[in-house]
């Protein structure tokens, strides 16, 4: 993952004085850790040379890079990258990098990215034929994950509707590995309309939950998949909220083959992203 | 969940001394939290009633049953089934609990239980048509998390192969939400005997990996899902062994449509469970 010419562009931060966890520019950036700092400023953390490097090239932009002379070192690419976006490149000492970090074993590079806002219906304009909805669910890891699968399953927009976790929390981004860079992040409060637009872009919207009547797999056979789809998930305490699964086209199961009770939320998020990534797969020509 | 005779059996414990975290037998339970004297022990501690209902109707059995006076008054039916099954009752102090679970929140109840080691040539005479093999994955957390997917997609059998994870480690149970006791559990050191045995049971084993020369799509569209199938997996970190990939009938990757670099493990073999156990189903009747 390393640049080729390791060090090659030393001398763009190499004679910066080094920032520490008291210089005023990481204090600041490390509020960031804070969600209320994250709205305030509408900035937030990516940690580790992959989130990096997404950031650098996805459209919202970076603010700063912050790395230790060795990981500045190691990822000349992620400096060179910097450079070519007017990004500025400040030097950290260990502890200042540990105030922006909050892995264990930090890989030694932090930018401050901005956050980039898209509205539903800018995201609906991309006449996207995958959405995920995150209705209320509150665990970063567990949303991150999904964002995650949606993008592996083609996705072009995942929308954290409701009471959701905000999408920029750190343990979240870490979950997306950089996912979180690559569709349009949408954040609305009102899962009902949520739908409504869904709906009123031509999707079909499916609700996934375990006492759904549909099951996924019938579905997909009777072709039930091949057309632009909205998947709406809940969170793992609570499930759907009854209203938002009824205003749903369908209510979609998926199959319980041996005696477990049910999928934890990532597993059946993933299941039922890849019946239609599937179905609408085999409505073209295979890459 | 409680029971609809709540506290109708509160004479089997109501009269014995209350068990703190001193207690000599509590003191001997809460030793499980740790590898070494789960294995020397054969045992390991299931909290939660979820998980104390399933781990009294398995086969493997109970040693004990501990609880606070009001989680045993809430699970009068817990009581019931430990003393149809002949278990102790034991009743516990806050402390004592506290002493006996992991979580920030346990619900009042752990049970001892006792290992069950089947041998895979025990798992494989029961002829199940879908096994999955987690070779060498250290996360106890993302163990479960596929046991528990794979006993929803209908496997018969899960094996801890090579430097697996202690299946038992408190994290893992938890994460498996009560699968780990419907499925038999194989711990088997040696990942290519495992492979060769599957293979002589007359298994198809798959590969799941990032770099598999196979499309999973393809190769359901292909018909080479519908034979009783075994899936290799590895670490999330490491992957899986090039020899161990080597080994299996073909190495199988889940396709990537967006621009995520891979998916978490706990997506990938939800994603390859639920195609063979759609394929499979797709042999018999609908349910």
């Amino acid at each position: 993952m390393s640049g080729q010419h390791e060090g090659r562009l030393d001398h763009v931060w190499a004679a910066e004085p080094r920032f520490t966890a008291r210089t005023p520019r990481v204090v600041a950036a490390r509020r960031l850790h804070r969600r209320r700092d994250r709205e305030a400023t509408g900035r937030f953390l990516a940690e580790g040379p992959q989130a990096v490097r997404e950031a650098l090239t996805a459209a919202g932009g970076v603010h700063e890079l912050f790395g230790t002379d060795d990981a500045l070192r190691r990822h000349d690419e992620l400096v060179a990258a910097a450079v070519a976006a007017g990004v500025p490149v400040s030097p950290v000492t260990g502890d200042g990098l540990a105030a922006l970090t909050e892995t264990v074993a930090p890989q030694g590079v932090v930018a401050v990215c901005a956050q980039r806002h898209v509205p539903l219906a800018a995201a609906l304009a991309g006449a996207p034929r995958l959405v995920a909805v995150l209705a209320g669910i509150r665990d970063p890891g567990n949303a991150g994950t999904v964002l995650r699968t949606a993008d592996a399953a083609g996705a072009g927009a995942v929308v954290f509707a409701g009471d959701a976790v905000d999408p920029y929390n750190g343990k979240c981004v870490r979950a997306t590995a950089g996912s979180l860079f690559h569709l349009d992040v949408v954040r609305d409060g009102d899962p009902a309309a949520v739908v409504a637009a869904l709906r009123g872009a031509g999707l079909t919207v499916l609700a996934a939950t375990g006492y759904g009547d549909t099951d996924l797999d019938d579905l997909a056979d009777d072709g039930g998949l091949t057309r632009p789809t909205a998947w709406l998930f809940g969170s793992e305490a609570h499930g759907l909220p009854p209203e938002l699964a009824a205003a749903a086209d369908a209510r979609v199961r998926v199959p319980l083959h041996g005696r477990a009770e049910s999928l934890n939320l990532a597993a059946a998020a993933a299941v039922c992203l890849y019946a239609s990534a599937r179905a609408l797969r085999n409505r073209e020509p295979r890459r």
